[in-house]
């Protein structure tokens, strides 16, 4: 299985990319802080703000990915892909709050075979919150590893 | 479109069926209380508790049904069916909060064409903290209109 | 209690303010819409929008509300007020998927003592997609009924 | 900052306690099984099981812990504490599914300072889905870091 491998940088110059969004009252919990789960959540919304900015929203990318493998004529040609989760580790570093303005920068790193790894970047301000790292493997629409479509690695590159 | 006719009692002899759960750190708030979105969550627990126990587990609605619906020939035969939301009404009149015990109870009611309606009381050691209703389709996996399996106007009605 | 009591219009017109929000894909559920229990968190999330367009941040409420109350002399002067979810009700009327772009239209109605409604319309492109209704009841930072702050009655009137 | 040092074993034999709960159908999500956000959910269920299970209910360490910290006379003296998640890591294995009834064993390691680790291993009829670890610190009410409660190390050595 594949395990994280890359470490987050503090450093926003080191991310390829960056989503702003606002906590959610929903999001609290009783210790008046944003509960650890919804970190997960918040990473994931980025991941689908970055494909969307790279021309690949995931909605396509599950649905069909046409544009993507124009040359597939393997079993799963037209097929959706999931970028499934196998692995995600947060490091909290200061808790975020309710209303709070989050940026989640985010780069790509370790492409490997049939997976990839992202790290982030979660700040305040300025101000570091957290950090995290999430390991994607690609599957086709029953769940079976599938190769990565074939604009990942040039996307991810750039 | 169905609407909420029924009204929910608050005498927990009015209700068929009840179901124990405890709430989550997770779904309590900044007011240190349970979020108010999570009581749909507690209201679908239950539906599914009480499926299971009529012996009609949600999974297999969801997946063929073959014991609701021997005699099916028509052009969803062999695929399940959803229960839809079509509409959720909670009253909050006492907070829940975290690690409480709370009794959710339900009675099914108003069963028109391919809709239903289902009545919940919860309550914590006898002591009402919300009542609520919600309205449901009947639907294929295609998201249509649907009959209601036989079993349950029977079921329902026991 | 406070009960619903007003009926929410499906013309966009009605309306007095209008959030947009995107769905996440942890919002969808395995009949591959999003999950009911999301449009709860939509609705608030649109609540704090608004409150914050009309220059009351729901954070700024729930610390002191200086600027809200500055002739009040009462106990609980000097804390916050919490607008407590008395009553929740959800229309589907058509499923909301993962991606979409939803308006979040409100508008308040029935301000009656300490408690007040909002009515609000959720559309993807000028398409219904839900109508729902919250009431609210004003409660200091024990939880208990407070009287609406000053702004609220001015604020929402116009 | 404390950082995860400890490795969960797959052996349930490893574990010091295991507590069953059941996946909610508003955990799936449109691939059609658990989201992997639902899983964090899932491990504090555990815990907050696990410390009921000891005697020490974590709404009574939140609350006072009064029986915890008898000769107390510090400045957070008939203050509660938090047990804050610094640190979540996540393998996804095997994907959950809705219905599954889920094995959450857990064993508490490393206990340094003010912080302790705990591993976690879910399983579903004795299958592996999934290995976890959270990293946490003891807080006091305002979120400073705060000496474990007497009965921690005790407790957690049994």
């Amino acid at each position: 299985m594949a395990r994280q491998s890359i470490e987050p940088s503090r450093d926003p110059a080191d991310y390829a990319f960056a989503h702003r969004l606002r906590t959610r009252f929903a999001e609290t919990d009783a210790m008046g802080v944003i509960h650890h789960a919804a970190y997960l959540a918040y990473l994931e919304e980025a991941r689908v703000a970055y494909l969307r900015a790279i021309g690949h929203p995931y909605d396509e990318v599950r649905a069909a990915d046409p544009g993507g493998d124009t040359g597939s004529s393997g079993a799963d040609s037209g097929n959706g892909r999931d970028f499934a989760v196998l692995e995600a580790s947060v490091q909290y570093r200061k808790p975020l709050r309710f209303d709070d303005e989050v940026e989640v920068a985010l780069v790509i790193g370790a492409i490997k075979g049939t997976t990839f790894q992202i790290a982030y970047l979660l700040t305040v301000d300025g101000e570091v919150r957290a950090t995290a790292v999430t390991v994607h493997g690609c599957v086709d629409s029953r769940g079976r590893a599938s190769r990565l479509p074939s604009w990942v690695g040039e996307a991810f590159a750039s």
